[in-house]
């Protein structure tokens, strides 16, 4: 199955969510841990559409998501900043979840820096991550 | 707000709904009243992508559907045969909802023809409607 880029946008749209998680965890540096990860969840019957955009995107899993929900997933920062983001960026989202998408991208860029490894940082990254998937419609 | 062709089948994929409700109607010739209709949901955030769904379909209502989300509907029999379904012919989904546009598209092609005014008609729509949206994944 061939995707066109038009389609996934339209796809993503739909379906798709970009989450930041920031979970406490004594080990790291600023005592956060931020995870970071791109979603696009289906049930099982359309697996071989997240097995499509695996291989379109070149990148993350397709893992079963909960009961007969199926999800394709990227967590690996080196694929979302190289390829997830500049998908979205040349191809932008047409509903609201492009304001999510800016906010993700926000945040990659500043863990780019360093961000997340300091105290004033991770303030910044919870201030955004709090403002995203907040008008969800599920 | 243009939509490209292939973000609309995309987006359909995700949150579009091809329905046929089959419904007791004493007055009607063979006692029931077949529905037919195409809707797209969203939250109400994303209200101007509904509108600009009517606008490349020209045709179809955008109303509030229940509490914060909002529809586009299609239930014209007319513009359902000449618009929708000839869109979704050029430009296939991608996933199950496929199955689902195809009765969809047989059932209108029916109709066409005045199957559902014959009590053998109705038994025959009915029994292809009754396998529509069941491997939904909501």
């Amino acid at each position: 199955m061939n995707l066109d880029a038009q389609w996934i946008v339209g796809f993503v749209d739909g379906e798709g969510c970009f989450h930041v998680a920031v979970n406490r965890h004594p080990e790291m540096t600023a005592g956060f841990q931020v995870l970071p990860e791109f979603t696009v969840v289906q049930h099982k019957r359309d697996v071989q559409v997240l097995h499509a955009l695996k291989a379109f995107f070149g990148c993350g899993v397709v893992r079963t998501n909960h009961g007969d929900r199926m999800a394709f997933r990227v967590r690996s920062r080196t694929h979302l900043v190289e390829r997830v983001i500049p998908f979205f960026e040349r191809h932008p989202l047409k509903t609201r979840k492009r304001v999510d998408f800016m906010k993700f991208r926000r945040i990659l860029l500043r863990m780019a820096d360093g961000d997340h490894l300091t105290a004033k940082g991770i303030e910044e990254i919870r201030r955004i991550a709090a403002q995203m998937n907040r008008g969800s419609s599920r």
